[in-house]
C-alpha cells in the first residue's frame, strides 16, 4: 500500500505482438476497473520480451506502440495508471542482480511455470540463462513498486511464490522490511480459448481474434472456428462445454438469457453452427467497433503515445528509484 | 582502443579484505605501470563480492575503503586510472540483463572458472544463480568501457572467453560491431605462494601478509613462514624451488646477485632458514614501509578518499552510459 492507503497492483504484457480478445478478458478488463480502485502500474516488459526474443528487436520495437495503442483503446487511462517501459527503468535491472545472490541455481532449476515453459518453447539444451533468470527479473519488477497485488494466471502463481521467497530472505539477511510480499490476483476468466478451441488463445497458436482485427478478418475467424466435431446436422444435439463460440458468448454476450436460451437449444438439437457463430459476429462486432476506432485516432499520433509512454516511465522511474534506495541503504551500500 | 588511440585496460579486485602482496605482485605494480602507457579503468567490484557475500554487506562496506586505500597507497593515481564502485555503474547491469539472453544456461553451467571455484568455495547444491552468472557479468564489466586488455591470471582465461563470445554474438545479431573483443594479459609473476607454502596466497587461506601489514605482524608472519621441511640442520642442502622464502626474494629483492648467491649457499648446505628470513624481513619491510605510511596518510582522511571514488564513478559512468547507449541503439531500443 502506498501512503494514500491504497493497494498497488503491477501488471504488464510483453510486446511481442498486438493484444487479442484473450488478453482483455483476463487482463485488460480488469485494468481499466482496478485503475479507479488502486494505484496501478502497467509495464510494457520489453526486457522480458528479450529473453526469448533477443534475436527479434524489431519485432519487440514495432509491438512496444501496438500494446500501448491496445491499452489506451480499451480505456486504460494515463491519468489514473502509469503505464512505463520496463527498459527504461534501469533500477530493475539492478535489483535483479541483487536478488540473484539470494536464489540458488537449484531453485531457479525447479520452477514450475518456467520448466513448463521451456518445454512448450521447445528450448531444450540451448535455454538462454536470461529465460531461467526470469522470475528473478519478475521479482524485481514487483518489488520495485512495493506491488501488493499481481494479477496472474494460476500457471504463473509458483512466480508469485519465488518473488515472496526473495523478499522474505531479502529482509531477513538485511534486518528490515524493505520489500513487500505480493498477493496473487486469479481474475475469474482467467483465459479464453482460441478459435481452432486450444485452450489458450496464443499469437503463437495463430488462434487469436486481436482487438485491432478489421470487421472482414473478424468474420473470417469467428465463421470458421472450431466448434463441436460431432454435430454434424442441425438436428443433432451439440456440445455446449468446451465450445468456444459459447464460451465466447459467456464473455461479451451481455444478454445472459439470449445466451442460455441458445445453449438449450443447441444442446437439444436443431441450432446451426453458423446461426451461433452469426450471433457472436454481432456480439464481437459491436465490442469491437469503439475498441477499434479508439485505436485508429490514437494510431494516427504515435509520438503523442510514446511520449505518454515516456512521461509513464518517467514516474515509474521516480518509484523504483526511491526503492533501490531504500535497498541500497539497509546492505549499507554506497 | 579510444579516441586517443590508447589501449584501454579494465581492471579491479572484489572488495572482500584489504590487499596483500600476491595482489602487489600480480597485478598491483602491473596496474602502476600501466596507468601511463594505456587508458585504465579499475573497479572494486561491490556486486561481484555480493555473489559469494551477499550476507556480509559490512565486510563488503568496510573493505571497499581498505581496498581503496592500498590502491593509492602502491601508487595508483586517480589522476591517470578511473578507480570506480561497481554499483554506482547501473549500465553494468543494464548490459547483463542484456547479455544473459545471448548465453545458453547449459554454458554458463560449463564454465570451467566457475566450476572449480564452485568446488572451492564449497557450494555444492546451493550455490547462488549471482554467482552461476558472474562471467556474463564481467562481460558487462569488460564491454562496458570497450576494454582491450583485461589483466587475468590464466586460471581466469576462460572469462576472457566467454566475454569475446558474447561479444561476437552480440555484433553479429545486432548487426554492428558496437562491443569490442578483449585481450588477456597474463603478468609475468602472476601468482606469489602464501607464508605456508600454499600455491596461491588468500585472505581465506589466512596465509597473506598485507600491505597493511604493521612491522611487528609482518616479522611475525616471515618468521614463522614454511621453507624446506627437510632442511633441518643448517648444515644440510636444502631446496629452493618451491620454497616461498626464495620466492618472495626473487619479487621483492632488487640486489638480483645477493639472492642467486644465498640460493646457491642455501642448496649447497649450509645457510640457515633464520637467515634468509632475516633478509626477507629487511627486503619486505623496506618494501612496504613508505607503503603503509602513505596508507596511513589517506586513512586520516576516508571521505577524501569516498570523494576520489565518487568522481571516478562519475567519470567511468559516462563512459558506460556511452557504450549502452550504442547498445540499445543498435538493438532498436527506446
Amino acid at each position: 500500500m502506498n501512503q494514500k492507503n491504497e493497494k498497488i497492483i503491477l501488471t504488464g504484457d510483453r510486446p511481442t505482438g498486438p493484444l487479442h480478445l484473450g488478453h482483455f478478458v483476463g487482463s485488460l478488463v480488469n485494468r481499466v476497473k482496478m485503475q479507479d480502485e488502486c494505484k496501478q502500474f502497467v509495464m510494457i516488459a520489453d526486457m522480458q520480451a528479450l529473453t526469448d526474443h533477443a534475436s527479434q528487436p524489431d519485432l519487440i520495437k514495432e509491438s512496444i506502440l501496438q500494446v500501448a495503442f491496445d491499452y489506451l483503446a480499451v480505456g486504460i487511462d494515463p491519468k489514473k495508471t502509469t503505464i512505463f517501459l520496463q527498459s527504461l527503468i534501469p533500477q530493475i535491472s539492478e535489483l535483479t542482480m541483487f536478488y540473484l545472490n539470494l536464489v540458488t541455481w537449484n531453485r531457479l532449476k525447479h520452477n514450475p511455470t518456467v520448466k513448463q515453459e521451456i518445454k512448450q518453447k521447445n528450448f531444450q539444451e540451448s535455454v538462454p540463462a536470461g529465460f531461467m533468470i526470469y522470475p528473478v527479473s519478475q521479482a524485481a519488477d514487483i518489488t520495485a513498486f512495493k506491488a501488493d497485488l499481481v494479477p496472474v494466471g494460476d500457471d504463473q502463481l509458483p512466480m508469485i511464490e519465488q518473488t515472496n521467497e526473495i523478499v522474505r530472505k531479502f529482509n531477513r539477511i538485511y534486518k528490515k522490511d524493505v520489500l513487500v510480499e505480493a498477493k496473487a490476483l486469479i481474475p475469474k476468466f482467467a483465459r479464453l480459448p482460441g478459435i481452432d478451441g486450444n485452450a489458450k488463445m496464443s499469437k503463437t497458436l495463430k488462434n487469436a481474434i486481436y482487438l485491432s482485427d478489421e470487421p472482414d478478418i473478424l468474420k473470417k475467424k469467428v465463421m470458421s472456428m472450431y466448434t463441436d466435431p460431432t454435430h454434424l446436422k442441425v438436428e443433432d444435439p451439440g456440445k455446449v462445454e468446451g465450445n468456444p463460440v459459447f464460451t465466447y458468448l459467456d464473455a461479451f454476450d451481455s444478454d445472459k438469457e439470449s445466451v442460455q436460451k441458445m445453449k438449450d437449444h443447441y444442446a437439444k438439437g436443431g441450432l446451426g453452427d453458423v446461426v451461433c457463430k452469426k450471433r457472436l459476429l454481432e456480439v464481437l462486432d459491436n465490442f469491437l467497433a469503439p475498441i477499434r476506432q479508439k485505436r485508429k485516432d490514437f494510431q494516427k499520433d504515435p509520438k503523442h503515445v510514446l511520449d505518454l509512454i515516456f512521461k509513464g516511465s518517467e514516474d515509474a522511474r521516480k518509484v523504483a528509484a526511491k526503492t533501490l534506495k531504500e535497498v541500497k541503504d539497509v546492505m549499507h551500500m554506497y
